[in-house]
C-alpha cells in the first residue's frame, strides 16, 4: 500500500516528521512489515536522527553547510539560485529512501531515533513523500 | 521477483539507467508495491538525482572528485590503481540500494527524477544491478 | 518478518555481520525476495563494502575521522563527549537501512560485498540492528 505525505516546511533545514509518519502508517493495519519512506525531489532528504537534543540537528544543518558552501567556483549549474547546486549535493549525500521495519504494527525506531525531512533550499515549501507499506 | 540488469558504462560518471528500470518492473506486473534496486559492488553506487540539467550530474562528479581525490596519502589500499580507494569512499557516501514505489504499475519518480548508477572507476566496464519487486 | 540481531562491537570502527546476518536471513525461509537491515541507533551505521582486504575498511575509518574530526569549534552538542557529535555526522553520511535482495534462499551480495556495521563511537558497546524479510 503506498500513502503520500504533503510536508511544509519553513526552508532550510530538518523538520522532524515523525508523528505524520506513524500515523499515516497505523492506518494500514499492517502488523509485521516494512515501512519505505521516499522523497520525490532531488534537493530535499530524509534522515533518521536524533531528536531528543535539537543541537544535534541543528549542528548537522552548519556541518554540512560548511562542507557544501554557496558560490562555490566548481559549479556550473547556477541558473536556479546559488542554493540549488549545494542542495542536490548534499541530497546526494543523504537518503532519497529510507526503510523503517513495523514491529506490532509500530515502526521500529531506537529510543532516540526521529524521522526528519531535510529541506536543502531556503524558500519555503512543500515537498511530497510516499509511504510504501509491506507485510500483513 | 528479482530482475537483473546488467549495465555498460564508459567509465568515471554518472549514467541513466531510468528506461531500463522502468522496463524491467513494468514486466512484473506490479500495481501497487516497492521497487528495491541494489548495486553488486562496492566502487560503484546509485543514485536517484535531477536528470533535466546535465550540469547537474557534471558538477555532482566534480564535487566529489575535489572531496574524495585519488593520490591522497592517507591511503594504505593502493594495490589496485590511484582510482580505487576513492571509489570505495564514494560508494560509502552515496547508496548500494535504493527503494522506489510503484504506483498504477509505474516507478513513483518525482517531476525531475532519475535513477543514476555512479560508476566511480576510470575503467569502462559492466556492473550488475539487482532490481527486486514486491507488491501486487 | 523481523529478527533482532545484537552485535557487540570493540570500539570505532567497521564490524562485519555477513555471517550473522546470512545465518538470520536462511532461518526465515525466504528463497526469493528482499532482506533489509535497520540499525536502531544515530551514531552508528550500516554499509556494505569489500571484506577482502582489511585495509579498504581501515582507509574508510581513516578518511572519514579526518573529514569529521572531533573538537570542531562548530559544534555545539558537545555534553556527551568529543566523539558523539562527530558520530551522528558519520551516521547521516552513510546508512541507516540497506536492503539486499534474496535470491534462491541467498542474500544476493557480490563477490566482493560484505556487510557491515560501523561504529561511531569509542565506547565497546551492544548495537541492535533489525532484519525485516518479505518475499515467498
Amino acid at each position: 500500500m503506498n500513502l503520500t505525505l504533503n510536508v511544509r516546511n519553513n526552508g532550510q533545514g530538518l523538520s522532524e516528521i515523525t508523528a505524520e509518519v506513524a500515523a499515516a502508517v497505523q492506518g494500514c493495519g499492517v502488523r509485521d512489515g516494512l515501512a519505505t519512506l521516499y522523497i520525490r525531489h532531488t534537493s530535499a532528504s530524509l534522515i533518521i536522527q536524533e531528536n531528543a537534543d535539537p543541537s544535534v540537528v541543528q549542528d548537522l544543518q552548519h556541518w554540512l553547510n560548511r562542507l557544501v558552501p554557496e558560490n562555490d567556483d566548481l559549479y556550473t549549474h547556477t541558473a536556479e539560485g546559488p542554493d540549488d547546486m549545494p542542495a542536490h549535493i548534499k541530497s546526494a549525500l543523504t537518503a532519497t529512501s529510507l526503510s523503517i521495519p513495523l514491529v506490532n504494527g509500530e515502526l521500529a525506531l531506537g529510543t532516540w531515533q526521529g524521522v526528519f525531512l531535510w529541506e536543502h533550499r531556503h524558500h519555503r515549501g512543500e515537498r511530497q513523500v510516499l509511504i510504501n507499506v509491506l507485510g500483513e
